[in-house]
């Protein structure tokens, strides 16, 4: 039975940092950042001392930034103390997590006015250290143990999807060609340029070429170079991985009442689902994520709407793989097929159902707990028609989806977004 | 403005491990103790397949049990999956902010039959490294980076006390000695002794004195002891602190509606308050912690009672001058006077006002996220008139009140039950 709130919730502010590899900035001064942008998006202005409550996304701010307890630390910061700030650890998906608090705070008519989001800052540890780090959350006992880290976790699932549908290494690469491309039209990407521009600014010159446009065969070719494209986890290579970033976002949720009062062109969370699953022994296959197909299911049915509804939507691709798995979990595609769909350029940014138009996790960045609110950001302005250079070119555009996974898939956190 | 929520919560059920140092136990098999002792306690019953979500508290699994992301995994063990699981992680208030989210989620109309706890595994860590942990809670740039641990935290509060309004260590050793004398009729205490028990285990013999009974004196004697009672950081001593513990605690938290299916015994919460405060150099004064006067405030004006209406509390007594802070903030006491009250034995547990029936964190433990849910846990056993040797004995029984701390004050997370 589909689930129905008692208040209706909107958001009605958004703002991001850039996100990239800041060795000057702290997750403090990345989550001030963007909560300047949140204040200033929000069309008709807002006084700070009007918000009543934060949830914070923060996975591990312990082991990045020795700080725990950040959420009141945070807020502090923000300027919003005493109000209540909790801390919301989902891994990669406390940011939405944080999210679906604030709603359900202000469903519940404890508060009217909360600000959500997460922030994170990694590039400070090493490549190797923050695998490590990652990898706490994984089960201890069943998956670390046996040498898992997430990288390798995700080559399984590859793995298996291309033994059980007959995808090759380069469906996983065209997932990345695409999201470079969108995210080389975003200025608050981590990889503000494409799989060309690398190969430009890297590959070309040192085969010769000089100013020569480089044809798609090109693109393959690089993505196929072991120097240029390491193996980190066959079948996932370098290019095939989201990068390590630092970075904050965070939105304004609101009561349905108070709505106009900031905006006139507000997005409603008509939808929110929520489901955990079991290590990677404990599941039925390694081609999807069930949690991922209960809370999509959830979310579809308290938003009373269908998969081919959906009009643009932001998916986790912390690695490419995940793009396709989380494609097929949420019912855009039947399952094995939508690395054809990948293929068909169906995903881009001018095709039918474009997906990850802000260059997703893997060319915009991210920043662990920042990435679910990232995305929410980013159908924010995708629906309120505002996001430049790569607005999704769809006519009447009304819905959008997050699709944000914790671990590797432990957590799955679906939220569906109407604009009015 | 005094909030109401959209609909009425109660708990119906509440289970508990014994807190102690165990260790052949890791935090999942600890919360699979108060998870079946939760599931016994509901009075009619129930099938674990009704519980729709589960939020749970946990400050440090990483640093304690190389263990993050621990909601979906503590929910796998628990047999609950796919149910949402959230994490939340605001210090020592973990367990009760944890349950105050479980009131909000059902309130929302999102779910109407929610778990909520908390567990920590501490006792395989030094000391050393314990109070390093933890210190990720206090702020890294200006607490942290000056030196401060938790113990000198509240030892410059507990000498800001006593500079202010005259107290004296004795009165730090009274709560010692009263929560310990709780904590001997508490089977589940960590220290299931008295201070007589421990001098005549230890001291006594050493006296030469036998079988002799303690006098007052003894024990006062005792606790001046620097060999039996050193300082740790004056004027807190070893029994000023609560223990490195393990433990976990559990509720079940159900709509209104449903109240009656389960028990009809109930707790309903009537009253929940949450607020923040910044570092210490930031407070107006150490003699009283901000958050814990706002947050009693919203939860008293929530339950349209007063601090006089209540009859029984737990209180955050981590280190035994946060009894006497707390006694204060929470309106039972004006500022000054609650040393007083304790020498006057005022809250001892046939007093007129009993604190920390259960022993509180001094005696019973301090399992960091486990004991904001082990307080709730205590007043359930008391309202319900089933706390056996240490039920106190007071007519109508009917209101009860938690007190729960993040940190040094942080985080303080208020809640009011009133038993229907």
């Amino acid at each position: 039975m589909a689930r129905k709130l008692n208040r209706g919730v909107a958001i009605v502010g958004a703002g991001m940092s850039k996100f990239g590899a800041f060795p000057d900035k702290n997750s403090r001064e990345l989550l001030v950042e963007a909560f300047i942008e949140m204040m200033g998006s929000i069309d008709k202005g807002i006084d700070p001392k009007d918000i009543e409550a934060f949830y914070f996304g923060d996975a591990a701010g312990e082991a990045f930034e020795g700080q725990g307890h950040t959420a009141p630390i945070m807020g502090d910061w923000l300027g919003l103390l005493p109000i209540p700030c909790v801390r919301v650890e989902n891994a990669c998906a406390s940011g939405s997590v944080a999210i679906r608090q604030a709603m359900l705070s202000i469903a519940s008519g404890m508060h009217d006015i909360v600000l959500a989001g997460g922030a994170e800052k990694m590039s400070n540890l090493s490549t190797t250290r923050v695998t490590d780090t990652l990898a706490d959350f994984t089960d201890v006992y069943s998956e670390r143990s046996a040498g898992f880290t997430f990288p390798t976790a995700y080559a399984s699932m590859a793995t298996a999807y291309m033994a059980e549908y007959g995808a090759r290494p380069e469906h996983f690469m065209m997932v990345g060609i695409k999201n470079h491309r969108n995210g080389a039209l975003n200025p608050k990407a981590q990889f503000n340029s494409s799989i060309l521009d690398i190969m430009n600014s890297k590959i070309s010159k040192a085969k010769g070429k000089g100013g020569a446009i480089p044809t798609w065969k090109d693109e393959m070719d690089f993505l196929h170079d072991e120097g240029a494209n390491p193996i980190v986890a066959w079948p996932m290579r370098l290019f095939d991985c989201s990068p390590i970033s630092d970075g904050a976002a965070c939105v304004l949720v609101v009561a349905e009442e108070l709505v106009r009062r900031f905006t006139d062109s507000p997005l409603y969370i008509i939808g929110s689902g929520l489901a955990s699953c079991g290590p990677l022994h404990d599941r039925d296959r390694l081609t999807s994520i069930s949690a991922a197909r209960v809370a999509s299911q959830q979310a579809y049915e308290m938003a009373g709407v269908k998969p081919q509804d959906i009009q643009v939507a932001e998916v986790h691709d912390c690695f490419t793989i995940a793009e396709l798995v989380a494609m097929e979990d949420i019912g855009f595609y039947e399952p094995g097929t939508a690395y054809k769909a990948v293929e068909e350029g169906a995903t881009a940014l001018d095709g039918p159902k474009p997906i990850n138009p802000s260059g997703g996790l893997k060319s915009k960045g991210h920043p662990i707990s920042a990435s679910g609110a990232g995305q929410v950001v980013e159908i924010w302005h995708q629906l309120r028609e505002e996001a430049g250079l790569r607005q999704v070119p769809i006519k009447n555009l009304r819905l959008g989806l997050t699709h944000n996974i914790g671990a590797h898939g432990s957590t799955c956190s679906i939220n569906i977004f109407e604009r009015r």
